[in-house]
């Protein structure tokens, strides 16, 4: 199968990446900046909140602030997670035009995670998906731990393949797909996605690898020989801590954007800018992108 | 082409690796505990030395000391960079079993790193190489810029398998394809091994692919695709400086090991021992290993 001609890089900063950040809460106005210059790189898909409790997400408390406060362009979908009911019907006061439902296809990360079996996740997410509907509402489903499970080890690719099935049945009109723990290979992400879009179409498929064992980047490499042409990634490679043990970084939206240079792919989106508000954003967290091709190039400023 | 069932790990982190260490010159007795913890983990190949002036490399003027030092293990090839006849002569009073010798696909690279054109580089080789022969010594050969120059920017492929053959028909028994500043993309990968396999058959072909911007698994994974069974790696991502801009560390022996487990490809190598020796090294050099598995992983001690 010959690659894609073209992806479509969904960018997870500001709420994958900033929500897992070790240290203080970042301030609204700093994401609303974070988000705003993401889109004027000509990043068109930005998964900018978490409407969930600020009980459990403290970092993404400001979940309305953020999405009212936020300049938006033309051609830009902000989207936000809603877990449940509630979130999705303070994310629907502040006019969001897509949302995400977050499952598993670990039972016992399901479990640890979310405090309910796959199945039940499963039936919670209806009510959400059937007021996204009614509000014209787009939603994007999240499978987490495609490629190995931090207290099951390996998942079988059949289990992904169902989950993402019923979230797709249900009506999200893409389904991502992430290595959480960065323990993938490309033959296993391989095997995963062959499995996968057998029940889900190919380009519904989203890649959402994290980098935590280096792997995320020939990971793609992988799926994309299989046809998958929507990636996930974050900016600086924002999310844990990159020097810890367990670190669970996203795969830099930089090193991606530069892979798929290289590969002759478009995305529309101009690499120096997302490594200047890399280095910004990583300068206001106290720390340096966990891009290598950001370290590479450097910031021009 | 199916991946290949097994493959030679080829250890750069004593020569290559400490090389290019800033700071202070590492003492003698660390580097053969180093070249001797590595052949522990079960590496059977090990550049443990470089015959050259130490006017021109200070960290690798003790080349006889820790040749001469290294306690030999049954089935593990010690080899030696020797870039004249000089280095040879030296090499040759310590007992080296294998040599190598560092062309380059740039003439720009080559002017600048080896004061001379690829033509005449090629030259004086010959005398080492006929040199070893009647030793009854293998020799390697290196191959720099193979998918771009800090001086040229691109390279053509026809250009790395130009000099690659000529290598070849030297007598060097292996030639080691590097992508010396890490800029390679997989495809560019896959295209210059396509080219120059059509003048060195492919099992004497190795891949040398720093991780500078990140793509080295990528490309190693492109290339294992390909048919290479050879790979070059430093424990611990050993050369250069990690975190600064032109950063150009080898990729890292961890991370290799890891994808080529994940890969079911053998190695006959323990990656935990690996990890070990690469958080040892590393803590004698003031610093953190450069290998996501090792960090992602930790060491046991």
């Amino acid at each position: 199968m010959p690659l894609p001609t073209s992806v479509k890089l969904f960018e997870m900063s500001p709420r994958d990446g900033l929500q897992n950040e070790p240290g203080a809460i970042v301030p609204t106005a700093t994401k609303i900046a974070l988000i705003e210059r993401l889109a004027k790189a000509g990043i068109t898909h930005i998964e900018a909140a978490s409407f969930v409790s600020p009980k459990w997400v403290p970092q993404m408390g400001d979940a309305v602030e953020v999405m009212a406060g936020i300049k938006r362009q033309p051609g830009v979908v902000y989207s936000a997670l809603t877990p449940n009911l509630k979130g999705l019907e303070n994310a629907l006061t502040v006019g969001v035009e897509e949302v995400a439902v977050f499952g598993a296809a670990s039972e016992a990360f399901s479990q640890k995670n979310i405090n309910c079996s796959i199945a039940e996740s499963l039936v919670r997410f209806e009510p959400v998906l059937e007021r996204a509907r009614e509000a014209g509402v787009r939603v994007r489903g999240y499978v987490s731990c495609v490629l190995g499970c931090p207290y099951e080890g390996e998942i079988a690719p059949a289990k992904v393949a169902e989950v993402a099935q019923a979230l797709y049945e249900m009506g999200c009109y893409e389904v991502s797909l992430g290595d959480t723990i960065g323990v993938g290979t490309p033959l296993a992400a391989k095997r995963m996605i062959e499995t996968t879009r057998q029940q889900v179409p190919i380009e519904f498929l989203a890649a959402h690898f994290h980098d935590t064992y280096g792997m995320a980047l020939a990971n793609l490499y992988a799926v994309l020989e299989e046809g998958v042409s929507v990636i996930d990634a974050a900016t600086a490679g924002l999310g844990g801590c990159p020097y810890a043990k367990g670190a669970s970084g996203n795969v830099a939206t930089e090193d991606v954007l530069y892979l798929l240079e290289g590969l002759g792919i478009e995305t529309g989106i101009d690499l120096q800018t997302v490594i200047e508000t890399g280095y910004w954003i990583t300068n206001e967290l106290g720390r340096k992108p966990s891009s290598k091709v950001a370290l590479a190039k450097g910031s021009s400023r």
